[in-house]
């Protein structure tokens, strides 16, 4: 009897072209896909929460995949496919779940954070994981600008067009915490759904706010005019986003 | 005249061969003279507090170059060597001094902290920068381990033989302290000076402590026997070691 396997997959994404499948191979579902197949003999479609860019990072991707059965134990499945992937993509925890589950239909919600360093110069230890501003920034602007996104709004604004006019941009956000240690600034978004880029839009425009470029008042006529609004859009590099977490 | 810069330089140890220059050139030593020789147009050796082993990383390593004259700022010199080092390798401060100091003459004592994983799965963001011990450890038997270090002992037994019998290897450990997060656990040694790969061979110890392979009082043995003891050595792999500050 066929049976279906939850993943909890975390990954650095600076080493991969991101999540969806490429000709050249070298994305988390062709590395999770390549794996199964070494384990399982035969083609295992993984299906995760959300696709991920290059670049981008993840502490707890959910992703699902269909097995012949159930005689592996969780513990066998988790071993054998980190056995078999890079370091820099981890099973943390593998569970069965029902055939009724989905990791992306099934998505109650998700959490992103975003990191940005502002001094002049980038800790070894960051490169390739924070947004390098290099410029100072004002918290509290870009307080109240993440707090502008709280709520349900239209999210046309902020997404990445991909040829869908008729598509459902309105989406909930449920917080928008901003936290600062040194010279670094992390947020993070909870929220029911994002729209392609919606993150990396929205922190652009947070950004553009702590630098004193455009004022938060800004942000919510974005988000409330119904017309497509003319005006440069930043769209945050990958590197400082990372899914933290998908609930379900 | 001829002037001193003392740079603060971090680096992420994975992506070089050590400190020490080498033939292939890919060591922080090599990386820094070369840009030295780009910026200034001719040699300039650059002389670190402490050799760092390949995959060992630096938050604040200390180095000493000579340049020609005084007339550029130290701003221009971090921001110059900056823009041409890899991004792996960063001046985090920059500042002239007198000729007498010496990086590695007028340390005072060191830093070092080496981090262990000990759960089954090792988070990709952490790969090359933990040793994944991969078992359960007992942190009581590792402070315990880590308090024998303490005090001034002939650390001879805990260096690696670079061919110099007559060599004094009589040093002073300040303080050893263990943390523990979640799975990771934390050791920090402040000392007067450390002798050659002596903190992975003192790790090596305390963890064969931690697993219950040896009593903490081995290492009290080891420290007050004046004869060479013929005992398994363990040696702490690098990634998990960082020089975290140099006194002067």
């Amino acid at each position: 009897m066929a049976a279906r396997l939850k993943l909890t997959v975390a990954y650095d994404g600076a080493f991969f072209a991101g999540w969806q499948s490429q000709t050249h191979g070298n994305t988390i579902q062709d590395h999770l896909e390549k794996t199964f197949r070494r384990i399982a003999g035969k083609k295992i479609r993984v299906h995760a929460a959300g696709r991920t860019d290059a670049g981008v990072h993840a502490l707890a991707q959910c992703v699902h995949a269909d097995v012949s059965d159930r005689r592996r134990s969780i513990a066998r499945w988790r071993n054998a496919l980190n056995a078999l992937l890079p370091a820099t993509i981890r099973v943390l925890r593998c569970r069965y779940v029902s055939a009724a589950f989905h990791a992306r239909f099934s998505a109650k919600g998700k959490i992103y954070r975003y990191r940005l360093w502002t001094g002049p110069v980038l800790p070894p230890f960051e490169v390739a994981r924070v947004w390098h501003v290099n410029a100072p920034l004002d918290v509290e602007k870009i307080r109240r600008a993440a707090q502008q996104f709280v709520g349900t709004h239209d999210f046309a604004g902020f997404a990445a067009n991909r040829g869908k006019p008729e598509m459902n941009t309105v989406r909930t956000i449920h917080s928008a915490r901003v936290s600062k240690a040194g010279q670094l600034i992390t947020l993070e978004f909870s929220g029911d759904g994002f729209l392609y880029k919606m993150v990396r839009l929205m922190v652009g425009s947070i950004v553009r706010c702590g630098l004193g470029k455009i004022a938060p008042q800004h942000i919510a006529d974005l988000l409330h005019s119904r017309r497509p609004v003319q005006c440069e859009r930043v769209v945050a590099p990958p590197e400082g986003l990372i899914l933290v977490r998908v609930r379900y």
